[in-house]
């Protein structure tokens, strides 16, 4: 997905939330705010937001002086979903579909995000999830690609959400790759958050190499890049991974929220609206 | 009023907005947030909003050549609130306290705003009116004023708004000078939009000179400052009028709508809150 106008206020408005989440210096917030915006004529707008958002979290890093900003918000809400965990596995089981109330619970896990809407309620979403409407449901074609797949490779997003994306994967019970940042940003999911969640348990924690918001396959690693070229089914969580993969041709189902207008124009839902889609060579 | 963290986003959002009002080529939208991107480095953040946004809407009048973007939408509010005119002043003559309904419908038409909130609802606003709880009422202190006061200023706003500013006019039944932006700006009343509401038959009405989105002094003109000053009450309407002069030592009444969190966290108040606010020198 390539950037848009709207994603230029939209950016700021992150720059800020981050750079108050790293600092209280006011100074440093201006000057993180002031080089984010001498940064936006340069930038194309043919680049995949997450490629503007690694821009914008470096330059907030190197002003504050933090690395990982999220660092305790992201071990917070891993515990919170671990704290969840017995109680969603109950209600899969006791389900007439485990699998897609799995997949349910997957996606109401990716409401929490500090990237384009940080504005979210983890317990609501989780109590809606087995009533959601998906605006786009590729279900039976997951379905069909899940049984003929032996070389699974699943997009991690952000720390907490690790928690449920355990459950779908105990659930698809198959051997599973899961790819993380290569290092913190935002609050995306790193190596130590997915352990935290417990997903060494029952699947390979890999890195994607990829320092950005979003799995931009020019910055992963080539160890990753093999993998992803090797898989024969990728699971591709979040916002951010389908704005840097929705043009790939790659057999890939994008389980998301739409938590902006913009991704929601450019998906053809409503803003807020529930996607399970399979991407281009899928089917 | 100082200049915020948090307006920087905002700017850019309105700059979006008002750029897309102006013209629909995508390559001057985004000149027009280029442009507007080098100079939040350059501002000083001890002038109040308004300054930013007059170099704000400058820069997008010079990049779309658009003058007037909201003339149209100006006149049309115009007209709506106009056709409103015979119901409002039906409900402020059978209600208990006219005057003090009068300010209630003016501070409800104060919702017609294309800069920090333009997602508003008209009728709406006009229908709770009468039912305002208001977060700050300094009403005793405006009768005291308005008793003593033959020398009464009046700061309009918005056009639209204009038409309940004159029934207020109407209402306080005494000489006003009532006074427009010195050119257009968002959709600030100018002249034109005075005349249309009306108010010439009631008030005179005469020019602040200046062409920001609030009456930033040193952009006003020499007559206007003298009227200013010899003015012994001054009524305020809006936001961007609240953020040129809430330092002021003068006696002047605020009315407004608090129509962002941060000017509500500067009065002290909610977000959306009903002001009704006496300035330094009153009382």
């Amino acid at each position: 997905m390539k950037t848009y106008l709207d994603c230029i206020p939209c950016f700021l408005r992150q720059t800020l939330e981050t750079a108050r989440v790293s600092t209280r210096d006011e100074r440093k917030i201006r000057e993180a705010l002031d080089k984010v915006c001498l940064i936006i004529p340069k930038i194309s707008f043919d680049a995949p937001p997450p490629e503007i958002g690694r821009e914008i979290y470096k330059i907030i890093s190197r002003v504050t002086g933090v690395e990982d900003p999220y660092y305790n918000i992201k071990k917070e809400h891993t515990r919170y979903l671990l704290a969840l965990y017995p109680d969603i596995k109950k209600r899969i089981a006791s389900s007439s579909d485990p699998l897609l109330s799995a997949i349910k619970f997957a996606i109401a896990g990716n409401i929490i995000d500090f990237g384009p809407n940080s504005d979210f309620d983890i317990e609501k979403e989780i109590e809606k999830a087995l009533h959601y409407n998906f605006a786009i449901f590729d279900y039976t074609e997951f379905k069909k690609a899940l049984q003929n797949s032996h070389n699974i490779l699943y997009l991690a997003d952000n720390a907490g959400e690790t928690v449920v994306d355990r459950i779908l994967i105990e659930e698809i019970g198959k051997p599973i790759k899961y790819a993380v940042k290569g290092r913190p940003i935002i609050n995306d999911a790193t190596l130590e958050n997915a352990r935290d969640a417990g997903i060494h348990r029952i699947a390979e924690i890999i890195s994607t190499g990829c320092d950005a918001p979003g799995t931009i396959l020019k910055y992963c690693s080539k160890d990753f890049l093999k993998i992803y070229e090797d898989a024969n089914m990728i699971i591709s969580k979040g916002q951010g991974n389908y704005e840097a993969l929705s043009g790939e041709n790659r057999p890939i189902f994008f389980l998301l929220m739409a938590k902006c207008p913009i991704i929601a124009r450019d998906l053809g839902v409503e803003n807020g609206d529930i996607i399970f889609k399979k991407g281009g060579l899928v089917g």
